[in-house]
């Protein structure tokens, strides 16, 4: 998927601000599109990401999320956020059991997020492995009566210790433009 | 990194064989080369991958790998083996847990692997998330002195319950060319 900030797309960026490290650019609008569609238009930013295979949930995680996840595109989740993050080499230097250790017996990552279902919906995007400057790009979508929520979410997870490997974040928030 | 096949390259390909579907064309040579290289010559395959942080190694394992793995490139390493593997969809749909139980628990990839160090030494290779046909490109290479040992792992993982995943594999021996 690619993240597109310029003058045009199908989201406004409400707000745009610098969490940990240097921000991005501001724009008016964003546009999430499929790295099959081609986009001539020169972006004032663009981020890259893909989905892949789960890295960090267990069975029985799995089983309480797909009991309640939504999907994206829901005709009343207006509201958005892009989270692009970036975790430091120490992170990726841990083994799988010390960052599983870390993420979910010690900060509990994959229980918070649960509690925000349905309302929240998310999709993570990989990065790291293209080359990017961020690691991931997290896309929410929410109702806007799931706003104050959603706040929440967004604060009590960088509290956590797995955020103290978070080097680079950037808070982006969005809501669907009518058409 | 980049695996092109074809009339050049610093590595004669002995032999290529299908191990589980099919195999990939003949051809005499083999380059391996980073991805910033520019090579404008037409390969007669091309596969892609990148390195990436370890999946599945825990802590004690790292400790016992590090011990005693040696890097590329040593001088008496004049043998090598590229092995590209698909795996279904049935192992990418498991959640990491039950990923981790079927490899090192019950197939002991980790634990194999390891028994064949330091003569062999390799380089995993993740294509899956860039879309190619392989899933991973191994790269190992090995002293002539320890081929028989090499084919003896050669024949022990893919006896595996974590091989029962395996749609494709082709495995592909090669010499350095002597310069």
């Amino acid at each position: 998927m690619r993240f597109q900030a310029g003058n045009v797309g199908a989201w406004t960026i409400d707000r745009l601000d610098a969490v940990v490290g240097e921000a991005l650019p501001q724009a008016p609008r964003l546009e999430v599109v499929d790295d099959r569609h081609r986009h001539p238009a020169t972006p004032t930013w663009l981020l890259r990401g893909f989905t892949s295979n789960e890295r960090y949930v267990e069975r029985q995680e799995r089983s309480a999320l797909t009991a309640v996840q939504q999907p994206l595109g829901r005709a009343d989740a207006t509201r958005a956020a892009l989270i692009p993050v970036r975790k430091s080499d120490a992170w990726w230097e841990l083994t799988q059991d010390d960052r599983r250790t870390i993420l979910e017996e010690r900060s509990h990552h994959i229980a918070i997020g649960l509690e925000y279902l349905p309302a929240v919906a998310r999709r993570l995007h990989h990065s790291r492995d293209l080359g990017e400057d961020f690691d991931f790009l997290t896309w929410f979508e929410y109702p806007p009566a799931a706003s104050d929520a959603f706040e929440e979410l967004a604060i009590r997870l960088p509290s956590t210790e797995e955020w103290s490997f978070v080097e680079r974040e950037v808070d982006i928030r969005l809501t669907r433009v009518t058409s």
